[in-house]
């Protein structure tokens, strides 16, 4: 993938993927089962010779099945005359827009958690690292009709959490998202906005200016091909990726029928942290947050501790279920209210003191040579580094990771 | 017991047990050891005697139980001088004041799930059944620096819990305590002020015609005799008894430190449904509300209906355990927003039938004639008279009960 200036050769199987993100809506159910006996670009050549895909030896095959893919076929047909050309597609990866698809060093594994469900692939817009942004993040999600209280509140717990190293996952409506990401970028945090309509298509218009800034500072990010419009059931098959992409999902204002409860619906569904703001019981707005601390078991949280406690598999282990953040946050351990301490050198845990200890004295290095250095896979590397960052132990440059100093650890690099 | 107009005549024990409020600080464990293996009148000449009351053949004697009651015996010889004799103490007695202890129809039950700790004896001021009152209450405690958004939630919240038929429970203090109150009296409902202090002493000051209004509409209630003042401990020792005689205790605000959370914790340990309000994560008086919610799993309630969910058996197995509340008042189900539905006669459980069934077709009949026209126990008939008060079926009137007419019941009476 790159997001440089000009166009970029893709692979066969990356023409093929994107291509299909432009002939068919993301989690169609045909189209996920098919990709997961098919090769992408199999599919592709099957729609445009119209002829069924996946059908014949080895692939199953039932009346049933045919029946449903022959309509599949029909539909992703309808937009085969809008479909770019490869050097078309090829050439929508410029100005700071990329794709990446699964397997691709940024793709994040937890979209894989959706199964056939999974995004075809994704178009983004930023030159942060989409894999490693999620491997500490926070869904925050509520109403577009958000009160001053909401919007106050999204801002303060989303400034705090990306101060903390944790990155922000939104939409890109008015309301909570927005004021998620402002929130996140005020701290200089990552934020990621992620759209139910091209990466470069600003929806809301308002927004304009917002996508661009998270874009600069995190990425703006979609299942849909740059120049689609978005469309009312986009929003909700896009919510299943905010809840995915993060390690828990916050809801900060929802009325009782708020898009927002369906994206908490995807988080609990994955088995994911869910959690609420509460707010005043006069405000119709915090109805459906308080109804799913009642009624669906979510967290009552107030303020960022309480939201990376809830992530951190020291004090939860919910989180280290699959489809939990693996992320080994600080736990403040006891809950009560006060400052997080920081771990000494010596508290870390075995990884990422070997992470720690790979990093050059002077200077910075990638990631794939401090994780030869090391001796521990690039996931691992991937979280020891967030952690660490995190803690203050280091910090991204130009040259890569490198010691921060001076600091707490100026005695110990 | 009697509240009529001039004193009346108690007996050994009452006399005893009333005396000993005079003697002994409530929830002295000594005491209450005392009283599980002696009269409360052979404790009380005991005391008077200077002997060590309950040690002896069969009343269990080591060293250690020896100079616990030693110490015991002096602090309540300190203030025999004080203790009024038997004339003062059935004078008490007037003036709509009156005493009832353990054994007495009045006396509730729920009282006794404090074991050794259970009250020796209630002081009342009013003319409510405190009884009947608790089969169906609510303890709604809170904050004494409320917000005005605390003041009119609970005010809310207990008005609407008054209309459907079910008592509030709460302390006497500023803040949601009032509010609670206000809003049953405006319902015109039963509402019970438990006091740290004599029912005759008006603390705080403030208050003195809210206390006479309480007692003129439900009860004001003390373990402490008449005329003793308020004390700072005494507030922590009268918070078990709040907890102890209602079937759930609500917290509309409190701080983090607020003493409404001593409250929220006697009932936890007493097994009892807990439920809070949210309120901001901004305002400091919502705080303990939320920290409750979190951290020790009460429920996040925002009006009435949810308040009577929890505390119905049909829909919360708790409340049928030990401490619950036994009453089955009725569930919504889903819990889903909307208004109560009430039962038709037919859906009546088989002893509300039978009490409905009891009740005469013309004037009305007392609860003990009910009894035995339904072949029911008290308990159980002060249950269903409730429930089905609650559901509009019958009312009290000077008569007794007697059926509402016309109304839902008209065709079925």
């Amino acid at each position: 993938m790159s997001r440089a200036g000009s166009p970029v050769k893709l692979s066969e199987e990356k023409l093929a993927r994107a291509a299909l993100t432009y002939l068919a809506e993301p989690g169609d159910p045909a189209l996920g089962a098919l990709l997961g006996i098919c090769e992408p670009a199999e599919v592709l050549a099957a729609i445009k010779a119209d002829l069924l895909p996946g059908i014949g030896p080895g692939c199953g095959d039932s009346p049933a099945s045919r029946v449903a893919l022959e309509r599949a076929l029909g539909r992703w047909r309808v937009r085969l005359p809008e479909l770019p050309d490869a050097d078309g597609i090829a050439g929508a990866c410029r100005d700071g827009i990329g794709l990446i698809c699964p397997g691709d060093a940024e793709w994040p594994s937890a979209l894989d958690q959706l199964g056939q469900a999974r995004p075809y692939a994704l178009w983004l817009r930023g030159n942060a690292d989409l894999r490693f942004a999620c491997l500490r993040s926070v869904s925050m999600v509520g109403s577009r009709a958000a009160t001053g209280y909401g919007g106050h509140v999204a801002r303060e717990i989303a400034a705090d959490l990306a101060e903390r190293g944790w990155a922000i996952v939104s939409g890109g409506a008015y309301g909570i998202d927005a004021a998620a990401h402002r929130g996140a970028l005020a701290a200089e945090g990552v934020t990621i906005a992620v759209l139910a309509c091209g990466v470069d298509y600003p929806y809301p218009a308002g927004h304009a200016d917002l996508f661009t800034a998270i874009a600069a500072q995190g990425l703006v990010v979609s299942e849909w091909p740059p120049g689609r419009r978005p469309a009312r059931t986009r929003f909700l098959v896009r919510n299943r990726a905010i809840a995915a992409l993060a390690c828990g999902t916050v809801i900060v204002e929802a009325g009782e029928r708020s898009g927002a409860l369906n994206t908490a619906r995807h988080a609990a569904n994955l088995g994911k942290p869910l959690m609420a703001v509460p707010g005043p019981v006069t405000s119709a707005q915090s109805a459906g947050c308080h109804w799913i601390i009642r009624e669906w078991g979510a967290t009552c949280v107030t303020r960022a501790a309480d939201v990376i406690e809830m992530l951190s598999p020291l004090s939860v282990p919910d989180a280290l279920a699959p489809g939990g953040c693996s992320e080994p946050a600080y736990s403040p351990g006891s809950g009560s209210p006060g400052p997080d301490p920081v771990p000494s050198r010596d508290d870390l845990d075995a990884d990422s003191a070997r992470v720690l200890d790979a990093l050059p004295a002077r200077g910075g290095a990638g990631t794939s040579t401090i994780a030869v250095e090391a001796g521990v896979d690039l996931d691992t590397v991937l979280r020891c580094l967030g952690r660490l960052a995190g803690y203050g132990f280091i910090e991204r440059g130009d040259g890569g990771w490198r010691l921060r100093r001076p600091g707490r650890t100026s005695d110990g690099a």
